[in-house]
Formats: structure tokens, sequence, C-alpha cells
């Protein structure tokens, strides 16, 4: 995860030089003004064929009033707009004939091309923070790619009612895709120490980042689906938190191996599937990136092999 | 050329398996409902870094009812579109504030991001086949791909008044890019009765197939921007052509290599800068097309060398 205007480019590049990996989007914007959706399906297909199967297709409404404004986008709109496209997506995958009418977006009969390779069609997530959110993953049928950067507390309670929400699901796409996962920041060095010193400050730097942003969110609009924003701001207020309370409350991981294993253990106990890095946070230099993946490769992810 | 619904995932692949040769939208459709000029900014952009800088950016407003109606498109709107995304995109690319404020389009001060590699900007074209749309490319300080395989009668006319719109351009991006190219058929055999066994079906094929796509366009809309096509339909109707006549008046190029130089040549005289070549029209054996360009690079390509 960061910040790229165009990911569909960028990960068709990607996937040359790789093989195995999986790649996908986190997320890419449904509102149709951001992309069209057909637009949308079409690029998804391509780069599932560029990647011979190895999309995620991850979704979302929108993150900031920088990126909304600039576009000219309603925030009122987004949600339904997100939602509508989101059903449409994978009937354009799948069926050689798709046509849609409703008051909000009309095409008539078309065969969308291409098709994706992954059959019936790749894996679909949202991404969110609210509790709300985790409930509308679960009731489509879809991941949930929760932002625990930012709210890590409570996420056992989000994790069940996604869970509740997946039992009475009518899916938006022709499988159930059960899947929680939670994003955070990683940076793995020698020890704690080592970790704070080359990827403590950024880290902390783009995680109080997100607050800010969060809190432009809040002030966008008096729809009610910003509502827990609002509130959250109210609560909260803003303030920069300092390397070792986003530490404490798991907002980021950044420490040496045990702690990396600790803390994902505790991710684990919420009852969280799979975890999302950002692991180039802010001025973290590429030599200790690279350290920092080498070393989470060699002394954590064995530990937890065969957990899956 | 050909039809591929999202070319920036797949040219961005194509550029790591490449390290030279040039990769370009032929088109990238303007109109602000098939793509949003921000997105086709950062689009662009992305691609002409995962590339090292070696995009041409072909523009262009619609080639069929098809994808217009299935869109959604109000055809007597694209060119004024078209005109619009092209004064915007430049800036966008340039300018590290953009903002813009018309009738038709508002943006607010924004940084679009990224800023492509190649500076001021990649090369900008337009595709078309009216003569008038030859005018307007000219008047723009762009270069024009010519849509010769279906009309390469009067290019010199074209290339003239190209030319003459030109002298006077006020050009849309930071600098004139003067370039008349050609787009054809090629298919190189080793006479012209083996290209015409390997390559003629699929050569006749696509060239009629055109010609079907255009009497569509003919009959979209009473906007006086197609008044052409549909003078053209009333004048010469719809019918076949076998791949006698189509070599014969320069539509495609089919035929062993003494061929190719003298058809090129002829495109040359009627004062064309560039050739485009589609090489893998309708049934076209995948073997048969490399051999085809293995052939025209080795004996075709040496008789021009050095006349660029």
């Amino acid at each position: 995860f960061s910040v790229a205007s165009a990911p569909e480019v960028w990960l068709a590049a990607v996937a040359q030089h790789t093989s195995t990996i999986r790649i996908g989007h986190g997320v890419r914007l449904l509102p149709f003004h951001y992309n069209h959706p057909i637009r949308a399906a079409e690029m998804a297909a391509t780069l599932d064929i560029m990647s011979r199967g190895r999309l995620d297709f991850g979704t979302g409404r929108s993150a900031s009033a920088l990126e909304l404004e600039g576009f000219g986008i309603d925030p009122s709109l987004t949600r339904a707009q997100w939602d509508e496209a989101l059903r449409m997506i994978p009937k354009m995958w799948t069926q050689d004939e798709f046509s849609w009418d409703s008051p909000t977006f009309k095409m008539p009969p078309r065969n969308v091309l291409p098709k994706p390779v992954q059959k019936p069609h790749p894996p679909i997530w949202m991404s969110g923070t609210q509790p709300e959110s985790a409930v509308l993953a679960g009731e489509r049928g879809i991941g949930f790619m929760h932002f625990s950067l930012s709210d890590p507390f409570g996420m056992d309670a989000k994790v069940r009612s996604y869970r509740d929400a997946l039992a009475r699901a009518e899916p938006v796409g022709e499988f159930i895709h059960e899947q929680f996962a939670a994003f955070t920041i990683l940076f793995c060095g020698r020890d704690d120490a080592d970790a704070a010193a080359r990827g403590g400050a950024g880290a902390t730097w783009y995680a109080n980042l997100v607050e800010l942003v969060y809190a432009s969110l809040g002030t966008l609009s008096a729809d009610e689906s910003y509502a827990w924003y609002r509130e959250r701001i109210a609560r909260e207020a803003y303030r920069e938190r300092d390397l070792g309370e986003l530490v404490e409350r798991r907002s980021v991981i950044v420490g040496g191996p045990r702690r990396c294993i600790e803390s994902i253990e505790w991710y684990e106990s919420q009852g969280v599937d799979m975890m999302l890095f950002l692991v180039q946070a802010g001025n973290i230099r590429p030599d200790d990136i690279v350290d920092s993946l080498r070393r989470f490769g060699r002394e954590v992810v064995p530990h937890f092999a065969g957990r899956r």
C-alpha cells in the first residue's frame, strides 16, 4: 500500500519480474468518476492476464478529501457507487453479454473483454476502518482489509461481526471469499533498538499522517456514512503519537524478530487471517527496507509456517 | 494497433521485456467517460516511467458506435471533449499546481502525479481519417496518425494541409511534434504469392471489417463532424474488396520484399514521415507473423537505412 495514481500500470510491470507472489489493488476506487466500472473491469482482467492469474481485486470508495475534491466527487454518493460497481464488475467478468439499467448507471448489452484468467474471477476485497464497513464486506461475501494501522483497538469485534455477516451473505461475486486481513507498518530490525533507529521515524511519520487524512474525512460531508469519523475526531482529537505509543497500541510493528512474532500473534489472537504490511514508510532507506524484508523472511515467517 | 481495452496495462508489461523500442497508444480515447482526463494523464506518466521514457501518447475521440453506445457517450460531444482533454493533459504533466475551470470541466488546484520521465513531456499524436482531422492535428502542433488502411487516396493533400496547419500552430503541448504517420497492414512473404497465401486472408478480412466500422460511424449522429463519413458511404457504398484491389489501392502491404519496398516508397512520395504497421491481422498464424517481421527487418528495413 502506498500512493500510486495508476497502480494497474505499475503492477503489470511488477508481474513481469515475479512469478508466484500475488499482486493486488489496495484499493481500486470504484466511485464512477475515478474509474468507470467498465474500465475498472477491463483493467483488472487485463492485469490478471498479464500476471497469469495472480490478481487480488481490492476495492474502496475513497480515502481523502484531497482526492474526492480533486475529482469533484460528492462524498455522499461514494458508498452507493462503490456498491453498484461492485455488483456489476463480477458480472462483466463472467457474462458474455452484460447489460445494466439502474437510475444511476445504464449500459446496453455488450461483451466486456478481456475476461480474467482466474475462474470464475479474481478474489474481491473491500478496504475499510469503520466497524460498519466490516459488516458491509461480510454481507457481500468479499474479503475485508482492515486499516489496523489507524485503529487496531476493537479488531476482534470487527472480525466477529464480519464473520456473522458472512453467514447471511448474498455474495456479489460467484463465490464467498472469507478473509479478514489487517494492514499495518512493518520494520524488522536486528533488535528493537536497531528497528527504532532505522524504521522508527518513517513509521511514526506515516502513522500520524494517516490521522490527518482521517480528520479530513470527518469534516468532508454531513452524510451519515462519515459519522463515525466525526465521532472519532470528537473523541480523540488529533495529537501526534510517538513510536513507543504506536508500538504499544499495535498501530505499527517496528522491532526485532521477537517483537514482530509477538505482535503478529496478537493479531492472530484477534481473529485475523492475513497480514498486509507497508514496508516503505516515509524516509526509511531502500537498503534498510531490503534488510528488514530479508530478516523477516528468515527469522519471522518460519515461525508461522504451516499455520495457514 | 488492435483492439485492447486496457492498453496501459499491456504496454507496461511489454516495456519490461524491451529496452529500446518505443511504445505508444494508438489511441487513448479522450472523451471524459472513457478516460477521465486526470486518470489519462496519470496512467500515461506512469507508463512513461515504467518504460523509462519510451511513450508516445496517441489520442483520439472514438472509432465505433459499438464503444460510443456501450459507454453512453454522445457522439456530438466527442471532438470537443478530446480537444479539452488534449489541452489539459500536457499542463497536468508539467505544472506543479494544475487547475481548470470551464463550463464542462472543473478541477481545484492539485499536483497531478507522477510526472513523466520525458521532458518536457512525451510526444503527442492524434489519430484520424478525415481531411479535416489532419488540419486539427496540425493546428495543435501534434503528430498525425493517418488511417491509410481505409483511405490511402488523397494522402498527399492531407500531408500538405497538415504541414500548412503546423505553420500557424498554437501548440497544446510544450513543443511542436511534426510527424505524419501512415497506418496500414503489413505482411512480408518470400514473394508476392507466398505473402498472399499466408497473409492475404487475414489482411483482407481486417481491411473489410474496418469499412463496416466506418459505416457505423456514418449513421451514428447528425453532428457535422461525422458528415464526411456519411458522404463517403453515399459515394462508395459498402462492398467487399479482394486482396488484389486492396494491394493495388495501397490499403494493405502484402507481398514479397520488393513489393514492400515499392509500397513504402509510394507512401514516402506522398510525404509520409513514418509507417505504422498492423502485423497480426485476422487469422494470420503467430509463426508466420514472426517470419514476416524477420524478413522485413532483414530485407526491407536496410533499404531505408539512413533515410530518416
